[in-house]
């Protein structure tokens, strides 16, 4: 008998990768579409559906996939919309995006979160937090989001949108402006964007010496290469970056009481640098009774995969 | 046949109070022991059982009682005990208190959670939140407690001590010591107690004049009266403890997107003052998508019954 399959499919301002994967978590058959040369949903839709039946096909898994699940920005797990995403052409408006899906591809039902949930429940299913119930998931990209998951489901809220961790207060006053329109949230400082501007920041600011002052515009990945060669101010940027995110952190577990905090994404790749302060942060701002019993563990998902196998977990839900 | 019926019981570090509750939740009989004049808790849950044998023969519901719920001071919903609770003299170490009561009470299943828990299970049972399967309660007494609610269930985390949002951090620099052993934590601005150090410190920092210097102690009670006559910096007292309040609130929709946020407790009482500056601070420090979208109610228990109804909950569940 032929085997279950799922689809999993990243839905990113530029592109879309989607995949068919396994119950083990294995990406059978992968490919990637252009999101972004679309101005209108239905023709994106369309191009989507192809590649799909391309790589069910290739894959000769044509009726064993049992479900479809969708990683997309502002996605409403609730609604199967997506709602006034900015990023990307045709969702400015709210978009039905999981009916619309189904519907191309032959009622196949189709389950639709955003990203960062869809990588809570892909670690959930077969990365760190396998056997897991409770834990946080803090997604380090461009931005910072989160998935958060109690008594082994994610929590999406009263509208579907819970989870926005990345824009609670980091710095009350004075605090950076972040792309959300507040001020000080914690996406300002530990994002990729968050730790590039605190390196233009410092560079401005004082007069030590650093590997930095020779680079006409700043990454994260920049201040990650420096601190592995060494460089003192590239070093405490990413200390000063790990203590905000482990104030927060505490925060956080004063709320849910996590088994543990996961963290994924571009900037984690930074952590040698990042988990020592990290850590000491939030053990100096948790109740004594979670001090030192929380674990912050790194995503064990293949970073290439790992969009397409969050997504593609929600698949096995339905 | 006769009707079913639960029994509700607060343990407060001075009295205790416990009740037997109809499912409408109506206090058919009621009644205090002491907490605070028992070393051991053998002899205390002896003095229990009896008082509760006592009312069950006067509300003539003898064999009618489905289950015991109890509130208490660090009370473990996952195990059943009071672990480490300083306010209890015989609390100091883990305290099988769920299943000693029962034991004395022929084998009634006993439900035991702390008190914010239990007051959030009250008001979706009887109170404000009926209805809601998400929310927030926050109850604002000598310090700050809070019970979660998430898809209709009190959030307890991994290890049962979730919903601690009184130690989130409100201030992060030169924050006041709170008794948990932290600094800056809500609970030491917007308590009872941290209102009335409010009051100390402003009456000491400035000249302006308030009803409140004529006194020697000043309460939290003190505080509200005097804003009640038109004392000014009373009432920003209650602007400031409110704005602090509602920027915290913030954090936690972003969490949890609740559809409510219910306030209860004695400082909850002084909503003339504090309603405003909370929704203010609510709207605008959180992400525009929930802006103005989050309801802030008050608790709408009787105050007297309030705790044993909230204790009283937990056993329908059982």
């Amino acid at each position: 008998m032929a085997q279950d399959l799922v689809i999993g499919i990243d839905v990113g301002g530029q592109t879309t990768k989607c995949g068919v994967v396994d119950a083990r978590g294995t990406v059978v058959e992968q490919t990637v579409i252009r999101t972004d040369t679309y101005e209108e949903v239905e023709p994106f839709i369309a191009e989507l559906a192809e590649a799909l039946n391309r790589i069910v096909a290739e894959a000769k898994a044509e009726g064993c996939i049992r479900g479809i699940g969708v990683g997309a920005p502002n996605g409403n797990y609730y609604t199967g919309a997506i709602e006034s995403a900015p990023n990307l052409k045709w969702g400015h408006h709210k978009v039905e995006f999981a009916k619309l899906l189904s519907e191309q591809m032959n009622g196949i039902p189709v389950s639709l979160t955003n990203d960062a949930n869809a990588a809570a429940v892909g670690e959930m299913t077969y990365g760190a937090a396998r056997g897991m119930k409770n834990f946080i998931m803090i997604t380090l990209g461009t931005g910072v989001g989160s998935g958060i998951v109690i008594d082994g489901k994610v929590v999406y809220g009263h509208d579907g949108f819970a989870g926005e961790l990345g824009h609670t207060c980091a710095v009350r006053h004075n605090g950076r402006a972040c792309n959300c329109g507040k001020n000080g949230c914690l996406e300002a400082y530990c994002s990729a964007i968050g730790v590039a501007r605190t390196a233009r920041e410092w560079l401005e600011m004082t007069d030590e010496p650093s590997l930095l002052r020779s680079l006409d515009k700043i990454s994260s990945k920049d201040v990650y290469e420096a601190a592995k060669e060494g460089d003192k101010l590239a070093v405490k940027i990413f200390e000063y970056t790990g203590r905000i995110l482990g104030e927060k952190l505490a925060d956080f577990i004063e709320f849910s009481a996590p088994e543990a905090i996961v963290l994924f994404g571009g900037l984690a790749r930074a952590k040698e640098f990042l988990t020592e302060p990290i850590q000491k942060a939030m053990d100096e701002n948790v109740l004594a009774l979670w001090r030192g019993k929380v674990k912050l563990v790194y995503s064990q998902l293949k970073e290439s995969d790992a969009a397409i196998l969050g997504a593609s977990a929600l698949a096995w839900e339905l």
